[in-house]
């Protein structure tokens, strides 16, 4: 029987990876798919470079048309990272009647509405599980595991790097800048770490996952970020008095027909099963009317991992093609955009705020939350620190945002206000 | 464009969540389809029972073969329950060609693979994923999300009511038959409970999962099981004091081409994920090769969530007669079995012994597991509780099944022990 034939975009970790998985599971991919698979053409910078693999030399090229044009190779792969060159490869590839996988967020959060298309109109497959939360099976589990289901809510741990900085933070009780440093070192971070430790990876991931998930498309933009860098020891102390947890949540969040998305440090409440997903690991809380709470937790990145689930993508692309059905599977988005405003978003909000120690000032602080009608859950009344001034943490009931802006513009214009020291979101309570 | 057709056995509290679930989703059905659903006959065993749900007298019947022989029914839902009877209207649902759904655990466990053979025989689907941890698609993860990786063990909390008694017991330091009576009265355990308690339960669940993650067909007796009925509040106690929780554990490990399939009260480090879990939730914890540790979070029963994994299989029926596939997704077992004998299953082990409070004890204790090499991570000294006696709890490092119940029967064996009180698995460290 002909085997199907793989053309490789990259061959980095994640595609050194994809190799061997592919070389040591040829028993298991013969069985489900009932074919032998090859890997026949690999796309590299430099044929010379010595590799973790062993790939016949003339199996390497350096021109990617020996990949997209060769009419004998059916899937391509894509691993090799960017934005405007890979789309350019994946556009000609689909074209070209090939499959393809993805491993790749950047280009999915920003084009992978016209990479869809694209693939729809060709009838071929375009599968992407790899870009969000590496070896976790959290878009076959939206797809097809909630298929009957309305998700109404998903809270996602969706970076590994701010996820293993904000552990050790709350482990090691050190700063910031510390942890980073060592997360450099043992390679959890990388030398330049702003796409993970400001949000935008876990935005890009959002994207991906609200789109599919509440079938509507959500643009990159759409997702509001937030990012860890201001994050002090003190916080993550003063909420572990709280019975809080720090981490960094994407909230994709659906009331009526009109969502919410966006990335921010949140405060988790201890007994919520994200609060114990640390280190590097990734794990999406998903709320279905009829399934209720469910979690996919996993290892977020790692070359194996992302691997593993490129490969996992392929298997499904292979058995499509077995039974000729590549390009039915992309479900477009079945609803029209609509985001909730400020006044619509509702949540808890935890307030640490620096004021003069004198008489009459937490009286005005409270009367500025009852002008818009917000009460607390727990006050936190703190040992003065410096002369003349007072600490005071304060946990709100449900409140808009909307309404929470409005209070920290007139906290902020009140006199006795020295300053507004943090403010995060409370999530994972009833 | 003509409707699909439904026929359901059964119409309890998952059989009305199916028909409210089918009824209220239409739209995303139609959306993800593209056809129609309608349930067309609903055998019952009482037509005047006042019911839930609104379907017109003449959706109902008394007679299966009302349902199983009529040839507008496309698939039939199985949410009745029971073995030998409801596996005749199945192997006639699938010689005559209609697709099959089921959520039923104790057939799938005992005649999965006649069925699977029958299905297949037939070109006809069987789904089964409600059968196994309600809500969560943990099969489908199997089957699809880590098609391309070696899974080498699962640890399952597969049984929601006894990880509710064991929560209780172990939040409010209560007895096991107070707890019992309190899940009882919440609807969380049934009148006769030893299904649940006894283990037997999650044994079938244990049996499915290792069959299709290992690709090898393993039968309910091959599992090994142990319930909760024996466990003290005594023994969380103490284990709490070494940093453990007690659970349900359900384990499918392989190792090489061996495996052991066994359901028993297991100590889990605190720290690990399934040691959060709690209430009535589910979890399975899976070890692939390749993608690291991963685990599927849900509830593990309930009308809504069952029903909810009912529909998703539906789903991918439905959507397998539109693509003309159906059949084509049972994966028949791949690998002989061959099951671990005593003496290559390796754990760690907790041990709780009442002696004699005497010189030199402890020492002729200590030579029994030397004798065996079998040595010690945590020795706990205790209290004395009675004159002349003492109390000692040990975990030990990795050994053999088969050298720890050798150990056993000579401490057993020793005058001066007077009681051996309990002994646990202990799992989730390195």
């Amino acid at each position: 029987m002909k085997a199907i034939s793989i053309g490789l975009l990259g061959l980095g970790t994640v595609g050194t990876g994809v190799v061997k998985i592919i070389e040591n599971h040829q028993d298991k991919l013969m069985h489900q798919v009932g074919c032998p698979v090859q890997i026949k053409k690999v796309l590299v910078k430099d044929i010379d470079k010595q590799r973790d693999v062993s790939l016949n030399r003339e199996m390497l090229t350096t021109n990617p048309n020996d990949i997209l044009q060769d009419p004998e190779i059916d899937v391509v792969i894509e691993v090799m990272g960017g934005v405007e060159d890979t789309r350019q490869h994946l556009l000609s590839a689909l074209n070209n009647k090939k499959h393809v996988v993805t491993a790749n967020k950047d280009l999915m959060a920003l084009y992978g509405s016209e990479l869809l298309t694209a693939a729809s109109d060709n009838g071929c497959d375009l599968f992407y599980e790899a870009s969000v939360a590496g070896g976790i099976p959290i878009l076959r589990g939206l797809v097809d595991g909630l298929a009957s289901d309305r998700i109404t809510k998903m809270m996602g741990i969706v970076n590994g790097t701010t996820n293993f900085i904000l552990t050790k933070m709350a482990q090691d009780g050190s700063a910031y800048e510390e942890v980073l440093k060592e997360a450099q070192d043992l390679g959890f971070a990388e030398s330049d770490p702003t796409a993970d430790v400001e949000g935008l990876d876990a935005a890009r991931k959002m994207a991906i996952l609200s789109t599919l998930g509440f079938s509507m498309k959500i643009d990159l933009d759409d997702v509001k970020v937030k990012g860890i860098t201001d994050i002090t020891e003190e916080d993550l102390e003063y909420g572990k008095q709280l019975g809080y947890t720090m981490k960094l949540i994407g909230i994709a969040d659906l009331d009526d027909d009109k969502v919410e998305v966006s990335v921010q440090p949140t405060f988790l409440v201890e007994s919520h099963p994200l609060a114990s997903v640390h280190n590097e690991y990734n794990a999406v809380y998903v709320y279905g009317e009829a399934v209720g709470e469910t979690m996919f937790y996993g290892p977020g990145a790692g070359s194996l991992p992302t691997a593993t689930a490129i490969v996992s993508d392929l298997v499904g692309v292979m058995k499509n093609m077995r039974l000729g059905v590549n390009g039915t599977s992309a479900v477009t988005p079945q609803y029209p955009k609509k985001l909730k405003e400020a006044h619509e978003i509702r949540s808890k909000y935890f307030l640490r705020l620096l004021v003069r120690d004198e008489v009459g000032v937490f009286a005005n602080i409270t009367s500025i939350f009852s002008e818009h009608h917000v009460s607390f859950e727990k006050i936190l009344q703190l040992p003065v620190k410096e002369k003349g001034l007072a600490e005071i943490v304060l946990v709100t009931h449900h409140a808009s945002l909307q309404d929470y802006e409005d209070i920290l513009v007139k906290l902020r214009d009140l006199e006795t206000t020295k300053q507004i020291k943090s403010s995060y979101r409370v999530e994972g309570s009833k």
